[in-house]
């Protein structure tokens, strides 16, 4: 099949997949956790496949760590399988209903939104987690993975495809696609499919955004940033950017930017630097952080770079308003947190920084669908429309209007024979 | 000021509104109103040199029509302004608390999208409607009206500039924008404008769609559908399948095509034929219709296309998932009706048809922001994102994550020395 018959099955299938119960879904879920079980030994051998290729190919020592998959993390996605199972069914739920007029009852009902393509990286866990979301919320989903996980992604998919088509499952509600021009061909798709979520590198994200016309939902950058206000304390304030900054480097959520209220920077900047010296972090200072302690010099594009490294730029504000000025034009719009006592500053910092996740005395490494508890997540979003921040199975879902009426015409009603009523009821779409 | 000057002017000021009480909002609002009333005769006399000129330029009767802003229509704006500032302020709502440990809690916040970008038609009452939503949701607005109405939109915009800033609203929150070429430089600015929401002509829509970064809230096309079961009440059929193509032909929820079961078709066609005849509706059947009443031949372009006219393609179907099968293929995801006796089939139609609005038993003129008892609508969406259907206040919203600690560090977690609790609480965001 080229990508266009792919992309119409999955289309096609999007349709009968919307109307399925949730029981239906859970059937087809707990036969995916059984056969991962039963095929277990096949996944690992095509796992030490790409393994040893990826060796052979010189891959990163983290990113083989990544690409690992065995029999630990086997049972770690199976048990997400099941804790999926027991969320209730994100699908047919009533939001709200009206009476708008005798007989006539309008129902906001929650539903799939079609088809999804997804765009990921090396992990094997991140294709299962994702299709299962997918199957859960009822959507379709058209999967690329990273090619170094080749031959465990394919086995994976198929894995899914079965179990899930042996327990009623429409045919093509999920398939693998292994090419970039596969991809190229996926993003020229808008016909069919109605969202894409790119996971992987800030290059790749931005190139999947600026070249579709399909919604995009995902980050590309994650420059996130600690505030220091005059009255923190301190010994918190150092464990929060420390924490922050270099309890995992590698990631969006990781601090890139410390900034701190003059008034509080000659006490706390060395005791937070005596901190991230022991982690090895390199430190690049605005002029006034390097007349307090000695640092590298921060250029204008230190304040715009995600490093993903052990480094921090690091720049003093006057005030509160300043930093929040300063997060608002150079952040990513992802975590930004604040450090102090006082909650009216707090709850003002929440409110005017522009991002998805705003955090209070507490590290930014927390923005994450696992921390939050939503079991899973399909990534973290940026945009400022649909969903923000770590995305779990809402951010599949959407709603449509359903009208019940009984002969009911919009004349009546612009010839003032009859008048809207427009009653708030709480009522459950009853059919 | 250049185009980018005033996108970076209303981010600006979007972040400031963001954080604005809802009594403040509403004061502005009122302010508005005042003004309005005021200045009415300023705006009448604004809007008299528009249809002056617009009648020199052969403006079409409907257009002028929809043009004219005298007493009444001031008076209609003004209630709507009233009826906007009695709704709860939709920002700053809880929508979900959660306990993720003990003194770090996680809530869900409703927050404004920031920065709106409107193109809109001739109507002066549509910049009125679309400022104020905005304002209440505290959204900064840009604002392209219809050149026709250049006039009464100037002075429409400088009175609720200046009653909004007077009230406290920050500088640059409104600015209406007059040019194709700032239209283009409009759509450009994707770092500062977070949602484009254009109403026009489809062609114009689309264009949007077509060359903007900016995610586009709206609809092209609206081709709806009536589909007639088998068991159908030929009284109802007749009476809904009328009103949905005639009650007003010039508007995206008419029904463009009405889908027949073969086994009805003997009995119901030539009696809506009758009706349709009266109100003038040509008819263009498939062969089978044909074979039943006189009617112009359809092609297979007829079924793709919005005539937003006194036209009407037919065709007979064998069942309805053939109905729904035609509908998901052609139809825009708009409004689509079905009209039958059986419950199961009406639920299992309003499921699988794909589209924003799914109707049984009424026509599908209900599709509309007032006739939800929205209060006003910034337009109607078929996107399969954000927001779907007649889009009122809540489209304007989105949510942000903000997170309290004391203290924490992921650190004690990935190391075990504390585990998270996920306990759902029921709080509302205490700061």
């Amino acid at each position: 099949m080229n990508m266009q018959e792919i992309a119409i099955k999955a289309k096609d299938a999007s349709i009968k997949l919307s109307a399925l119960s949730g029981e239906m879904k859970n059937r087809a879920l707990e036969n995916v956790a059984k056969k991962l079980q039963e095929r277990k030994n096949e996944i690992i051998e095509a796992n030490r496949e790409d393994l040893l290729r990826s060796e052979k190919e010189n891959l990163a020592a983290p990113l083989l760590k990544r690409l690992k998959f065995d029999e630990s993390k086997i049972a770690d996605v199976i048990d997400g399988i099941k804790s999926l199972i027991s969320l209730p069914d994100p699908v047919g739920k009533t939001i709200s209903s009206t009476e708008l007029d005798e007989g006539l009852e309008l129902y906001r009902v929650t539903c799939p939104i079609g088809v999804i393509g997804i765009i990921f990286e090396s992990r094997p866990d991140a294709l299962v987690q994702i299709s299962t979301l997918c199957l859960k919320s009822g959507n379709s989903v058209l999967l690329k993975g990273g090619s170094e996980a080749r031959e465990t992604n394919r086995i994976l998919a198929k894995i899914i495809e079965d179990a899930t088509i042996e327990a009623g499952m429409p045919q093509g509600w999920i398939s693998q696609i292994e090419t970039r021009s596969d991809v190229s061909e996926m993003l020229k798709m808008d016909g069919y499919i109605d969202l894409i979520i790119p996971r992987g590198s800030n290059e790749f994200v931005r190139h999947i955004m600026n070249n579709s016309k399909i919604p995009v939902m995902g980050h590309a950058d994650g420059i996130c940033h600690c505030y220091v206000e005059e009255d923190a304390d301190i010994d918190m304030a150092v464990k929060i950017v420390t924490d922050s900054k270099t309890q995992y480097v590698a990631v969006c959520n990781a601090a890139e930017t410390l900034l701190v209220n003059e008034k509080i920077a000659g006490d706390f900047l060395p005791a937070v630097k005596q901190q991230l010296d022991k982690k090895g972090v390199e430190i690049r200072g605005c002029e006034k952080v390097q007349g307090i302690i000695d640092t590298k010099a921060a250029t204008m594009d230190d304040w715009a770079t995600e490093y993903l490294d052990y480094i921090l730029s690091v720049k003093i504000v006057k005030n509160m308003d300043e930093a929040i000025e300063h997060i608002n034009r150079y952040g990513s719009g992802h975590t930004d947190a604040i450090i102090t006592k006082d909650k009216n500053k707090a709850a003002s910092f929440l409110s005017l920084v522009d991002s998805g996740n705003v955090f209070w005395n507490c590290s930014t490494r927390f923005s994450d669908g696992f921390r939050y508890g939503f079991g899973a997540e399909v990534g973290i979003s940026t945009s400022k429309i649909h969903a923000r921040g770590p995305v779990g199975l809402d951010g599949l879902i959407i709603y449509k209007y359903k009208l019940i009426g009984n002969g009911h015409i919009v004349d009546d009603y612009s010839t003032h024979v009859k008048t809207f009523k427009h009653k708030k009821t709480h009522k459950n779409f009853p059919i």
